[in-house]
């Protein structure tokens, strides 16, 4: 399929938990994946840190013609990697097949919220 | 023509739809679109969700060297479609010539202001 | 020079001038151009609108090496151009030669700070 | 290596010290930079200003498959340079190695938490 939307690999550089906070929304950290394919997606995820190698058990797949979010607070999204809170890392993602990878986190801990988001770097 | 400026294909992964809020500003979700070739540009539009098959009933037009704001919460903007709150989507804008897509959400449910915006994933 | 940084064509598709606010910081929007070549930078700027022609006489200039903030609210820097408040408008960058750019926004319209910010469309 | 992740060259076009705030979380500016190649990747910083020559005796090291965040608060980061607290700047990064860049602000100067952040251009 010539035409197919997006790219197969993504890094997503400053991904940091925050701590879900006190206001009314909880503070996260999520990824969001489409696939706009006729046929499903599987996913290798790599987290890279500042100071150790990098963890590479995660696997996620992403249905035919689907959005999926996955947070980085929820464990079974990370495959039973518990992701430290406050701690600066990075996460690649290495699809079998094109996908659209958006990044986002809402930040709550002064009780005020604020986003942040970008794409992801694709190539 | 040659050196139209933009991409026809254009992919926003992460759309979620704020309610209102209680703030003076109202919280919304919108699509920007610019057209800067000398025709109108006509848009299909499709819905992605986590877990049911895609929308494809809504079609845009942007006229010539115009730019446009589509709102998420504009029952007419979606042609009849109406929007769910906090809910996940993404969306997918396919045009017959090339355009420029930003999306912007202001988020107002605590009673400050946050923002989220990136350019869409364009090939 | 084969290997001048930046592109000569940008666009950014949400562009809204906000009041200045209560704030301690007053609101504005800012569009930031680098020029990394050995020369001068003369951009032509183009704004689109949704319901009236583009506006097309706005030059800039940019020195070699350097960086230049450019304020929406400045009539100076608008080259005697009003832009309105709260008004959907884009805006085109077309530059002699390659430059990187850059659209922010500060909303202090609710006594709290919110940032926007994206790189512009490239090509 | 034909398929090494990200580009030699980023430029950051709006950097802008804010000052820490009086916030739980201190206000600062950051450079989060990822190495996916199997060698460390050596960076060398040029940092753009309005009125003045740029500033060029700044080298970063990031080792092989990490992240780094450099902090331009950080004296030590920064090469002994003192970064200007609320003064427009730009910054590229050279590597001679392929790496991903992004940019993250976080602003307290109200009490309130604001974010700003994008992907650096790359080419």
């Amino acid at each position: 399929m010539c035409n197919a939307v997006g790219k197969k690999v993504w890094i997503i550089p400053d991904c940091e938990l925050p701590e879900a906070g006190e206001g009314v929304m909880k503070g996260h950290e999520s990824v969001i994946v489409v696939n706009d394919r006729d046929t499903p997606a599987t996913i290798d995820v790599t987290l890279y840190f500042t100071d150790k190698d990098c963890y590479t058990d995660i696997k996620w797949t992403v249905g035919a013609k689907r959005v999926r979010c996955f947070r980085m607070n929820n464990v079974e999204d990370m495959c039973g990697f518990v992701v430290p809170y406050d701690t600066q890392y990075a996460m690649k993602l290495s699809s079998d097949t094109e996908i659209v990878v958006q990044y986002g986190r809402l930040d709550n801990r002064q009780v005020n919220l604020a986003y942040y988001t970008t794409l992801g770097y694709n190539q």
